[in-house]
């Protein structure tokens, strides 16, 4: 049994379920796995490093995948973007930026462009844009975004670009959330912690403990740990990650921390070389209370996919046709 | 036709949705409505004035109702819990403080205590102080709040607490929202900004205005209305409200503000009783993208059961038992 929406006709997948393009986390073999579960592998082309995405895509080469890739970034080296497309990707994913440049380039190959925006005004942006699929990726998620929340920002972005598809992103780790999100109005949803601690994401296996082990209690959106990694994200970004004892001693003093940039630079990479995650950044989102154990790839899509099933099946078990009267307190009177 | 849940077996209602006790909004006129719609309609007792609560109180007398009170506004005069139940609510609601001094007193008198937390430790803990219902309240909700969102709060807490009814908060103001809130494991919603536009609420009309104009994007969380309402919302609540004049001179200089505060709180006052709503605060959720007209509560609610029913009743439709070949796109090889 699947699960059929506007998007697996779309996109000629079984199961409405993306997987989010990680920078970091979302190799070839992540990809290749969520794909294979009846899902979409986008493999995370995040800053736009040749190297490594040429490499990946060679091992993915043929097979079914979309790439993901950080539009400012996209922006400093757009070459990339013709690497990307000679390997005949299913869909292109960018977030972060004006996708007005690429769109028309990417359609002319049969590839489809699917728009993360993270706010109303920018769904309708992407829309006038011609993106053929609108990601509303509610503050929640992990790793870069905004301020709103997936919930409410989903409904109002189908109801602004009703004409094309729109996933929810963020929040969503197992099945009770993608019948949310179908309720919501989404034709499907795109996953990124879900994935986090799967045994084919690149993340360190003490970064996959820390996960596991933390509740969405323990996240918080800060621009600390781009500062320290040196990356240029300007304007209102900030990424979502775990809290540890590196955002508790400079989340709240970013000027001090800003004072001793070089020094602290440096003190990070070796703690990130070191895999010390009380140091270095754990990137998940709010929905980390759901990651529990490491799991293949292919159990996590198809345990949300039979959970979400359950759901929508007995969703009509919340309607009754009641003759009797009602069952209101005696002192209700109105 | 109606809707039931747990909720509704437990507090005797037609449909599983609650009126948020909204300070300044929530008067009786709007609890009674939603109690007569087939909800539950909660008095927005909020900072605790005792003349207003009790002449309110006594339009309620011997009807269906609940009282919502600030928990730490409660503390500073505990003795308003009895004047309120002397009225006998069906529940009384808390939010923002320890609940552990009240809930042996309210459900000694019959009414139940429904418990507002924003985090999962805040859902363990009212839990283990014995509350009858827990309310799980995203950032996106308009009012006082935390940080965790709506959506991965809404499950995790239906996990940590799974002996005892679950409610959703924040983001919900149409039947999609119920439903989807229903997918989740909730057994109802508490719905605030659904409410704000309502004839029956006590928002000024040009406040009702703004807010029909206004999107979701326009929202933003600050302590700027606190300071300048002279209200003491110690700790890490902020309140979400529409974006205006005001914020964008404060919100990003609150030390300036703090140097003129007795000038500005006096200013602050008069733009208040002038109704002039760039300057005050509108105080609504995300989901006021929603809000699209004034209403009457009972349409509101008949609309929002009415939206809900037809999302889950086709829910299964998503369902597809198919033998059919693969629709993957030839290039699919793995
Ligand atoms: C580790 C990590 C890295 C991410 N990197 C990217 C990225 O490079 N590009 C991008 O568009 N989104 C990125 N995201 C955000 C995802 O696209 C997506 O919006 C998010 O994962 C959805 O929320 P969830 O984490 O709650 O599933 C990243 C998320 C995580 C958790
Ligand atoms: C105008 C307004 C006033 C509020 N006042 C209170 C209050 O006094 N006590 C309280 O517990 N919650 C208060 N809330 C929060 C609600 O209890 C509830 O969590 C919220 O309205 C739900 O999100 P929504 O606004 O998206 O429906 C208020 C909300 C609004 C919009």
């Amino acid at each position: 049994m699947s699960l059929k929406t506007q998007i697996t006709a779309l996109l000629g997948i079984e199961h409405p379920i993306l997987l989010a393009p990680m920078a970091g986390v979302s190799g070839s073999q992540l990809t290749s796995a969520v794909s294979a579960a009846g899902g979409l592998g986008l493999l995370g082309g995040g800053y736009c490093h040749r190297d490594w995405i040429r490499q990946e895509l060679d091992a993915l080469q043929g097979t079914f995948f979309g790439v993901g890739l950080i539009t400012w970034a996209l922006d400093k080296d757009p070459e990339v973007l013709e690497m990307v497309l000679a390997y005949e990707p299913e869909a292109v994913f960018l977030s972060f930026g004006d996708i007005g440049p690429y769109v028309q380039r990417i359609q002319g190959t049969g590839a489809r462009v699917i728009a993360q925006v993270q706010t109303l005004a920018g769904a309708q942006e992407a829309a006038a844009h011609g993106a053929d699929i609108i990601v509303a990726q509610g503050t929640e998620a992990g790793g870069h975004g905004g301020a709103r929340a997936t919930l409410p920002l989903v409904a109002a972005v189908v109801d602004a670009v009703s004409d094309r598809p729109v996933l929810a992103a963020g929040g969503i780790a197992d099945g009770r959330g993608l019948a949310a999100a179908l309720m919501l109005g989404a034709q499907g949803v795109v996953c990124g912690t879900a994935f986090c601690a799967s045994d084919e994401g690149l993340n360190h296996t003490r970064a996959k403990s820390a996960m596991i082990q933390a509740t969405g209690d323990d996240t918080l959106r800060s621009t600390v740990f781009d500062l320290a990694r040196g990356v240029d994200w300007s304007g209102d970004w900030k990424l979502r990650s775990l809290a540890n004892d590196f955002t508790a001693r400079w989340h709240n003093d970013l000027d001090a921390f800003r004072r001793h940039l070089a020094a602290e630079q440096v003190r990070y990479s070796q703690a990130r070389e070191a895999g010390n995650f009380q140091e270095a950044a754990v990137i998940v989102g709010e929905a980390v209370d759901l990651v529990r154990a490491t799991a293949p790839a292919r159990k996590i899509v198809s345990a949300m996919v039979r959970e979400a099933q359950d759901c929508l099946k007995t969703a009509p078990k919340f309607l009754e046709i009641s003759d009797q009267p009602s069952t209101r307190p005696e002192r209700y009177r109105m």
